[in-house]
């Protein structure tokens, strides 16, 4: 029996796509990536994955993984390989409030948890741009982050659970429920970020938290980023770690921004180079609650951390968001970014973090650097800079693999110097493979090859990834 | 040349200590463990630790770390192996208020981070009864959890990089400072909590959180635990999530602290089945700072949320902490329970985890299963319920290996029948290989050993913990 015919009995007919069928599948939504799979399969079950990929081992035929397919580093490029959609595994199958957990199938698109946990008074935190097509599971697998991370942290830690379809089909339950597990060796967190190299994620069991009764939400313009780092310390301490996000988006952006978007406003009456969206939120009452005066503390803690700044020349301007409509209109600008920064090309999209107390000197260092070997290259930055993670996009004067390695490494040496890292949280996929080569620890990399060997030793689950 | 002549030209002769000057080491301190070490090695650097662990290697002998050896489950117990101690390895290297970091050696008492921190007006919030011993290096090899779990999140989630020696002496710099890092596998979180099995922590870098201006505090006696977990998340509402400690004592455990603290206090006039300590922490001046009226709006906030529950009957009592000293007091009582747990023998100390809504029907079931198995068995509880963590103390009626094994593994079939874990925070060290064996999902449990083989093929790094 061929595979296909094996897949297709595991699955059904309909659900092993091929040639044309696969088109959806068969590219990233950036355009850099365009593969040709030898089928798409859509198990509906664990126990579907774990029969289609003993099927391919069987006869070691690679698998690559895709649920949304929004990765922007090529995570699920398929040469000569099956590609297992989690798509159908989009149960939510279990809300528990009083535990204040969520257990979904990989397939489950983010803002559909989002919705699935607001219907409680509650949240999931993970969100980012592309929310409404990207999947818990691929979201898992590369450990993408956001804009939440600052308040609720990162996306390991959102996970309490998952379940895994190793590379020899058996089903690795590590679904608990729990905020303490001990129990051997953290299996799930090896999982998550692995980008379906070691196993694919079939279900997850992730934290929610209280709704956020009311948020208070502004833009922010200051002359240099220590004093973003200022405000932002300042917050967290007037607020008791309430910030939710804390984006920064530069002039160019915002430039290119309204030329995508040409009905949008401006953040601010007059050009600013550093521009910060900034949300808190809060559940108690005691912070939430319209006053006599029709003020919400909230609000005003928000304005009185922001007034002794602008006094003293530290902030230069400062919208605070009057209503709901107008805090959705500073969450579009900064949520465009993923579509924005395909206006210009060539385009080096660095995704990098570093120390947030060492982002400023890495915008200075990182000038003079470009200046020597691209004087007249373009670069924006649209960052969650309350993680230090930077997406520093550099735009060459001219498309030369040559120039933009040089560009890249410049980056990589500069962000290196400063304990930071050359991928923050859209992981390494095809893109950043270069880069883990020369760059990460070498002793680390050996570690991950031998992990890699022992878990998957035929070398079938989306092979060519993450390891150089 | 023998390998104590080589690890002597390392460390120095007065660091290799051997037959009597081995005796602090070679127990753990809850006397059920006495093992007799080659020899203990006190390296002080990194590199003398990759040094040692290279001859070592050499000649395929055993290693067992110690830093603290405050183990609750004999993971230093060390029979023809060199024990090497990290105490030297104490240095704070660096403290960085700005990006809240502090990057510490290995062997640094956890209370003198707390104290390094504090000096910044900062808090290390990984905390419990043995932080005066306890060292990080130790702590984050057994992913050792404590009584601030439910506010700052796990071990794991404090440590934001690691420096590792490899089994054959390799020194993998993981030391990142960043709060996202998508750069290959999570080597970090799997060199967390492995116990010394698959390399020896030598540093850390962790995170630091704004210190709390004012702290809230209360002994509450209530009905049922279904009324503890209202009474958590109606103030994690009410608060916005401020709740740092919530800690449960049962009655037992009050009588036996009294019995060894005979001068200390009943937490309330009556005895009650249910105690818990709740602590809140703020750092927003609006919840701390004294109103003109003498109150605390934090300690307000606390009341306020206990009020509505007394009235109706789901809290029996409540006593909020009026100054520190009452505050200690708590603390104290609730610290002491390493001590008092040694009182009653024999003793099965089951350190286990439940989903927090699913804590009272464990209690119910494994009332009915002991009265089955040993009627007038007494058992004990003191727990980090607001993680859902329960040591759960059985004092069986005698010492009789069959009846404690029945005994264990009744406890464990109550916990896996909810979802729960057999080991939530000592870790497995020897003590629970016999439930990983039992309990453990067997996938899991086998993609473990293929990791231990890839890092440790000759397992020379703490032969015979964690994995069955």
């Amino acid at each position: 029996m061929t595979l296909l015919t094996k897949l297709r009995e595991i699955v059904g007919d309909s659900h092993v796509l091929t040639d044309a069928d696969t088109g959806k599948y068969d590219h990233d939504w950036t355009g850099k990536y365009k593969a040709t799979p030898i089928a798409v399969i859509r198990p509906a079950s664990t126990q579907e994955v774990s029969d289609v990929v003993k099927a391919c081992a069987a006869s070691k035929t690679a698998i690559v993984p895709v649920s949304g397919n929004t990765s922007l580093a090529g995570g699920t490029y398929a040469k000569d390989a099956v590609m297992i959609s989690m798509e159908r595994l989009n149960d939510i199958r279990e809300i528990r409030p009083d535990a204040r957990i969520a257990i979904v199938g990989a397939g489950a698109v983010l803002s559909s948890i989002h919705d699935a946990a607001d219907a409680h008074d509650l949240v999931f935190p993970l969100t980012f741009g592309a929310k409404g097509s990207a999947m818990i599971g691929g979201a898992l697998s590369t450990n993408a982050g956001g804009s939440n991370v600052v308040r609720y942290g990162s996306t390991r830690g959102l996970c309490l659970g998952l379940e895994v379809v190793l590379p020899d089909g058996q089903i690795m339950n590590l679904m608990s429920e729990l905020h303490k597990d001990n129990s051997g060796y953290d299996l799930k967190n090896l999982m998550i970020g692995a980008e379906g190299t070691l196993g694919l994620i079939t279900s997850a069991v992730v934290k929610l938290f209280p709704k956020p009764r009311a948020y208070a939400t502004a833009m922010v313009a200051v002359p240099a980023l220590t004093d973003a780092l200022t405000l932002l310390n300042d917050l967290q301490a007037a607020t008791g770690g309430l910030v939710e996000a804390f984006e920064y988006m530069d002039a160019l952006y915002i430039t290119d921004y309204l030329t995508m978007y040409p009905k949008a406003r401006t953040p601010f009456a007059d050009a600013h180079d550093i521009n910060i969206m900034v949300e808190i939120g809060a559940t108690a009452p005691s912070l939430t609650d319209v006053q006599p005066d029709g003020t919400v503390p909230l609000i005003s803690l928000l304005e009185e951390t922001l007034a002794p700044m602008m006094e003293d020349g530290r902030i230069l301007d400062a919208i605070v968001a009057q209503n709901e409509t107008q805090r959705r209109e500073m969450w579009e600008r900064r949520e465009a970014a993923g579509e924005v920064m395909l206006l210009r090309k060539p385009m080096i999209n660095n995704d990098i973090c570093l120390p947030v107390d060492k982002v400023a000197t890495f915008f200075e260092r990182i000038d003079l650097r470009l200046a020597d070997l691209d004087p007249k290259a373009l670069y924006s930055s649209v960052s969650h800079l309350g993680d230090g993670n930077i997406h520093f996009l550099v735009f060459p004067t001219k498309d030369d693999a040559g120039l933009v390695d040089l560009l890249t490494e410049a980056v990589e040496e500069v962000v290196l110097s400063l304990g930071g890292s050359f991928s923050a949280e859209h992981g390494i996929g095809l893109t950043k493979k270069p880069s883990m080569a020369r760059r990460k620890d070498k002793v680390a990399l050996g570690v991950m090859r031998a992990v890699k060997a022992a878990i998957d030793p035929d070398n079938i689950m989306n092979p060519g990834k993450v390891l150089p």
